[in-house]
């Protein structure tokens, strides 16, 4: 049965690395086929808005989708996207790989964000009088789903859980996320940790070994993973996955990358460590394992582009990864 | 004129270190008078609440408070001394110290994070139906006078400012403050810079140099700088100030350290750097440098806590900066 696979690049270096990481996925060959479709700022210009109806019906439709990058409309794109393909959990991995500088090499984190509510949920007002709002929301059900989710992947690795939050704060919205974690875990006979958000930002810099997987709110996992980034030398290593119950959407976690874009030198590392993940999401196993330590040996020994201090380009660098399958 | 100095040593090595500041403020003689006052987990238990209304009073009528640590009681405590003080401006100096074991040692940036509002507004509901909200709250008003305080400061030490918001998704509120800022930049003719909070985060470990002062809302300022705690090598050194228009509140940024409490070897540099501050606010600018030389000086050479790597108590420490001022 052949799976769909929509293909997002987006801006910037989108349109350079996602291309890549299709490539590697078609030479895994898990009977994959392709569908293509636009978002972003280019797309924004030329047709009035970043992320056209089309472009949301081909995602809802596929099996997952691999998106690359948007610019000035990140938002506009990637947040209905994550709504499109249903997805509550943004799973971001952050490891400093071998061969690559790292500020802290024992770098072995998973982050497991809540990806649906906190202040995404959006609810703001201009109030008058120069009085603004936004009404941060955390429901016990949206809750419980990231714990459990949470638990379970934990539970695979064989990883402790820490929760981040803020409830010494925010003590009734991060307190019924703090409540429904703990029920789940009674529930699970599952253990885990708590840490303040603030302190897990000095304790992450400090000693990342002592975390594995991190559960946390919404604006919490998106700034904890950056902070992650740069402990593993930067985001053009971290891939990430919106899930969903019946639907992916996977990114790298980096941006476009303006200053390097069109230049045919990003770094596909990111774009093609989603693609492993996109793989895993749809029980590829073999084929997800495989792509991993491809990209790893590259990493270690292979050609490198200018981010990491090379000189390759982003095809050279896919080309190893696909040689070394 | 006598100034007097509210003293609220608080928790844990929060017992230790106060003092160990006062008397370094003894030392330097800026003619303080000194009153102690109750507060946190330790009052709690003895009279049923962490903040008793004459600690209240006693730093309302002080000049400015010097402030230790507080343990679960935390948020009850320093929130309402913040607001007792009048504070709209948190004050977080981050640099890495010659001799210090830093991960960035390169790092020296200010935190100038608001005071008064966001998430720590505190309007938060229990819908029922596991619903549970936050109202964010960002006004123009207090916007604008952190972007004054935030340009001033940065003036005076002819520092960049950068301001960090999460407006692509927090458009409304994080909207208004950086409309805010803008408005304040335009009149005075000053100039910065903006960055989302998560790259902020990312770019901070791989390059703080290219920061100096940090403008941001209250949250993002809790947690930016705990990060920049860990790029200095840990919250030891960290000092902090919240002022207000008539009044402040000085703290280290770490906690009570309730493995280390009760054995004098807490370092007391963060309490002695915040006493600094405390001095610089009351316009003893020479007494401040004097005291920061100090400090500077010890942690180069000097005795160290364990914290460092060495064995010295913190009286010796507090001894040792009183010999060098
Ligand atoms: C573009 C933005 C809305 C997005 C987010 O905040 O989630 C991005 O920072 C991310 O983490 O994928
Ligand atoms: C104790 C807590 C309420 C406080 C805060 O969040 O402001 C602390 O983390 C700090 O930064 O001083």
């Amino acid at each position: 049965m052949t799976e769909e696979i929509a293909v997002v690049p987006g801006d910037g270096i989108g349109q350079e690395v996602v291309p890549a990481a299709v490539r590697v996925l078609e030479a895994v060959d898990p009977g994959f086929s392709f569908v293509e479709a636009e978002a972003g700022d280019a797309v924004a210009a030329a047709r009035g808005t970043p992320l056209p109806e089309s472009t949301v019906e081909t995602v809802e439709a596929a099996d997952a989708t691999l998106f690359g990058a948007a610019g000035e409309t990140a938002a506009d794109v990637i947040l209905p996207l994550r709504e499109a393909v249903g997805s509550f959990a943004n799973v971001r991995p952050a490891r400093a790989y071998p061969g690559v500088d790292a500020l802290r090499p024992e770098t072995d984190l998973v982050f497991v964000r809540e990806n649906t509510e906190g202040v995404y949920a959006g609810h703001e007002s201009d109030l008058g009088e120069g009085v603004t709002t936004l009404t941060r929301v955390v429901t016990e059900s949206a809750s419980r789903r990231i714990a459990e989710f949470g638990f379970a992947y934990a539970a695979e690795r064989g990883a402790d859980v820490t929760v981040a939050h803020k409830a010494n704060v925010m003590r009734t919205t991060d307190g019924q996320f703090l409540h429904a974690v703990d029920a789940v875990a009674s529930e699970q006979g599952a253990t885990y940790d708590t840490e303040l958000l603030d302190a897990m930002a000095t304790k992450l810099l400090l000693d990342p070994s002592q975390y594995d997987v991190i559960v946390c709110p919404n604006l919490a996992g998106d700034v904890l993973s950056d902070l992650a980034a740069g402990l593993v030398g930067g985001l053009g290593l971290l891939p990430s996955g919106n899930v969903g119950a019946e639907n992916g959407l996977f990114e790298p976690v980096h941006g476009t990358a303006p200053d390097i874009a069109g230049e045919g030198v990003a770094n596909p590392s990111a774009a093609i460590l989603s693609a492993a993940m996109l793989l895993s999401h749809l029980c590829h196993d073999g084929e997800a394992a495989r792509v991993r330590s491809a990209v790893e040996a590259v990493l270690e020994d292979g050609p490198r582009t200018p981010d990491l201090g090379g000189s390759a380009t982003t095809d050279a660098v896919a080309g190893a990864v696909i040689d070394r399958l």
